[in-house]
């Protein structure tokens, strides 16, 4: 089957170098992947071929870690299809067909849209389940609107009224993990392998193991029971972003670590019992049967707001739709400019290993052949000049290397956050629309009363019960707003350092090559 | 007349932004240059239209200064057609038709490969009539080569053994002179208006005026006399590099004055009496007879090697073939290296002021809209935050200027002294050839005297002869190394100041904003 792959950046051929000359978006058949250099062989709609930089084109250098990030997501009627395939990996939730075998190779396929070669081996899309158990569409609140519930002190969630405004309740000391030490295992005699992360939360100081699939399992634990109220993040993708095994294994771990991280901050979250079992079973035991009894787990869905506890007065449905308002405009805008950053950054990503790079090489490469040639001059009193040209030809040279590196230093970290963001304010739209629809039911109450579907005090509960839900979004946003803040406060700082330290380490070596210039 | 334009550089058009995607080396219709913004409303080949930035497009966008420079050169066969029509100018010879009223409107053409559409208004090719005068093709030397001549004291031009090898005789002093003072003068009742520059020799301090018809019929008195022997450069084109009166004016004055210190530079042209004519005349009387006088000068071609007198032993044929030869080798080598830089440098400057400045603009509105969202949350202790964002999206549209602003700070300097060497450069293939003609003539010396047409002290009065020109050519090249290092050292050096610059105002401006962050 012949390979396909997009062009994601226009690149002009250098005539007489066998090069092909591509435009942004058009999409290509790949020849021979296995050209080197940076080069793959392609040939374009019009059948004309030659080389282009493997850079330029997606589906065929998957070095770029945050590339396969940023398509990542968990709107699962968005599924791009960069799969890998046959790698060591533990994606099937089935423990028997566990593992695939080790081969090492990988396969990128790039879906047309509508069409049918998507590939995604037999690991199933964990948020649709999630959705279809617990959702049709939107959740319906209505069962959670009418329920007069008593909250089970173990249980309840207290919410405060804090400096910010509604507050869940923090813990003294903050929970958090280190994801570290991926080992590969294997199983049915060495026929499957997996790797195994070792999990070690500041609570216990124990470490515990996880694969893969144990975290998806918990992924989908916590979509089921907090999915209505919070957003959960997505787990980082299966899909493959290294064509190496060490880089994916590194980079798998880096996200698995973040994702930890950022649930460990919410304090309902890490202090859910499915979320403390997953960090410190003891034992296999243990383990299973914390698994059964989460996953018989009814507090669920909407349900969970009945755990919700606000010690604070009751909103008027007035008041908890213009808050609801505020948040909704409030993460749509967020997620309209997260989009943006992410598509400008990826593009400046692309320029930086790409063009940039290749211009300084071509400027170092310049002044060195400059230097070459009034090398054979015969005229004395020569060398100072050509060995200070030489210097600088090849300090350009570094700088495009150091060029092609810095994205690695600075940008993917700002990638790797708003991607994460990305992924957080993807599930808003669910969580407000189980709001609204709630709002809506509320305001029908009269009707229903009327019509003797419900009784007055069941209006009053429902009220009540709207309140709380607001209570818990209010809480839910100043947990994110405080997030965020500290989130891009921390990862504008470290892109401003490391792009300091990238014009700094330029002008060093500017200097140095200007110092070798005889001064007149 | 529809008007056409060459991309420099392939661009991607936006989406829904009504820009067109070009690629590098297509032309283009230009439909609407009044569109404002940088931008142009164009047509490509298959009628598609759209908005395209100006400065991707070739013979739009005049305010690259070392873009029309580097399509000037001393080859007549290559006359780009990049016009300037009725202009404030005096390019013509001719006293009574000799300015142009001035309209301040100007013309760009891009003449097509062998198209007619070329525009260079009435003026001649100076290059040109100088060469029909002087050579028919390669100069012949013969004529030279027998003459027994007994060098006049006053035109005597020594040739020295310096520490490098055959040298001119060099002035205590070297001649400078200072090109100012741009004024703007009228005849004719006011209809017909022209630039007269003053210049400032360092030997009288008498500033004498020049208009730019002066300095090109100095150009051409210097390639009759001397273009056999030395590289005469390139007047500064008569094309114009900027839309606007003012900037066109500094820009050639510029170059007239970095084309008079050349020349003052070269010591047996700085003293020749045409140049000191020139810079000394002391009225308009002096300046007519002066004219007069030079353009009798019968030492001219070929017969300025009558004038040399090397105070050095005769070199054989065979040392002057081989010295030839080196210096062939190097001049065409540095040739093709200097075209290598330009084009390089070409590029790069395009990168800088096109998509590299949008590219950083880009970045600095996603941070400063990202900013704009966050202001909005409502959550109290946000500020710090969305100023620092702000201050950083600011900086990186600052950055954006500085980037677009940079390569008229710096590359500029190392296009002009290139496109300098690159005039010079291209003198070479006639020395040479002349050069050559001359070795073969006196190979063929003996079969002259067999058959009787030069008698055997003819034969060794072209051996003579020739080994002058070689001491010629010798401290030609040797006053072109020197010049050479001096020059490159000097522009190298200021292209690395101004980069170092460049790299430490980012650095500042990075930590500025850097420092508007909270650290916890």
């Amino acid at each position: 089957m012949a390979v396909k792959a997009q062009v994601l950046y226009s690149f002009t051929a250098e005539p007489g170098n066998n090069e092909l000359s591509v435009q942004e978006g058009e999409t290509l058949t790949l020849l021979n992947q296995s050209v080197g250099g940076g080069w793959i062989e392609a040939q374009n709609s019009r059948g004309q071929t030659g080389l282009v930089p493997e850079d330029y084109i997606q589906g065929v250098n998957g070095s770029d870690a945050w590339e396969a990030h940023s398509t990542e997501n968990c709107d699962s009627t968005q599924q791009q299809a960069l799969a890998y395939q046959g790698s060591i990996d533990d994606d099937e939730w089935d423990d028997e067909s566990d593992d695939g075998k080790s081969t090492g190779g990988y396969t990128w396929s790039q879906s047309e849209e509508g069409g049918g070669t998507m590939q995604r081996g037999t690991g199933h899309h964990t948020m649709k389940i999630s959705l279809n158990k617990v959702f049709s569409k939107t959740p319906n609140p209505e069962v959670f609107l009418l329920t007069k519930h008593m909250v089970k002190e173990n249980d309840r969630l207290p919410i405060y009224m804090g400096e910010v405004g509604p507050v869940w309740l923090y813990p003294q000391t903050q929970l958090d993990c280190v994801v570290a030490d991926p080992k590969k295992g294997t199983k049915m005699y060495g026929l499957k392998s997996y790797i195994e992360y070792q999990i070690t939360p500041n609570s216990t100081n124990r470490p515990v193991n996880h694969r893969y699939k144990h975290f998806d399992w918990l992924y989908e634990r916590l979509m089921e029971k907090f999915g209505c109220a919070f957003p959960i993040p997505c787990l980082p993708d299966k899909q493959v972003t290294g064509r190496f095994e060490d880089e994916f294994i590194k980079m798998r771990m880096e996200r698995l670590q973040g994702w930890m991280s950022r649930l460990c901050r919410h304090p309902v979250v890490a202090n859910s019992e499915v979320f403390q079992l997953f960090l410190t079973y003891t034992d296999e035991k243990d383990w299973k049967i914390g698994k059964r009894k989460a996953e018989k787990d009814e507090t669920v869905g909407v349900m969970v707001f009945t755990t919700m506890d606000p010690e604070i007065r009751e909103l008027d449905p007035t008041e908890v739709e213009q808050k609801c308002e505020t948040f909704s405009r409030f993460t749509r805008s967020m997620d309209d400019r997260v989009k943006d950053l992410l598509s400008v950054g990826h593009l400046h990503w692309k320029r930086c290993t790409g063009p940039l790079q290749k211009e300084y090489q071509r400027i170092g490469k310049a002044f060195q052949n400059l230097s070459s040639v009034f090398n054979t001059s015969g005229y004395q009193g020569e060398a100072t000049l050509t060995e200070a040209l030489t210097a600088t030809g090849k300090t350009y040279e570094e700088i495009a290397e150091i060029c092609a590196g810095q994205p690695k230093k600075d940008l993917h970290f700002l990638m790797e956050t708003n991607s994460e963001y990305k992924g957080l304010l993807g599930c808003f739209p669910d969580i407000i629309g189980v709001h609204k629809a709630a709002i809506e039911k509320v305001k029908e109450a009269d009707r229903l009363v009327a019509m003797n579907k419900i009784g007055p005090q069941d209006k009053h509960t429902m009220a009540k019960n709207l309140s709380t839900m607001s209570y818990a979004l209010q809480a839910e946003m100043n947990h994110f707003h405080s997030n965020r803040i500290y989130d891009y406060n921390r990862v504008m700082q470290l892109y401003l350092q490391e792009q300091v330290q990238f014009y700094e380490t330029i002008v060093g070596k500017l200097k140095q090559a200007l110092s070798q210039y005889t001064t007149f």
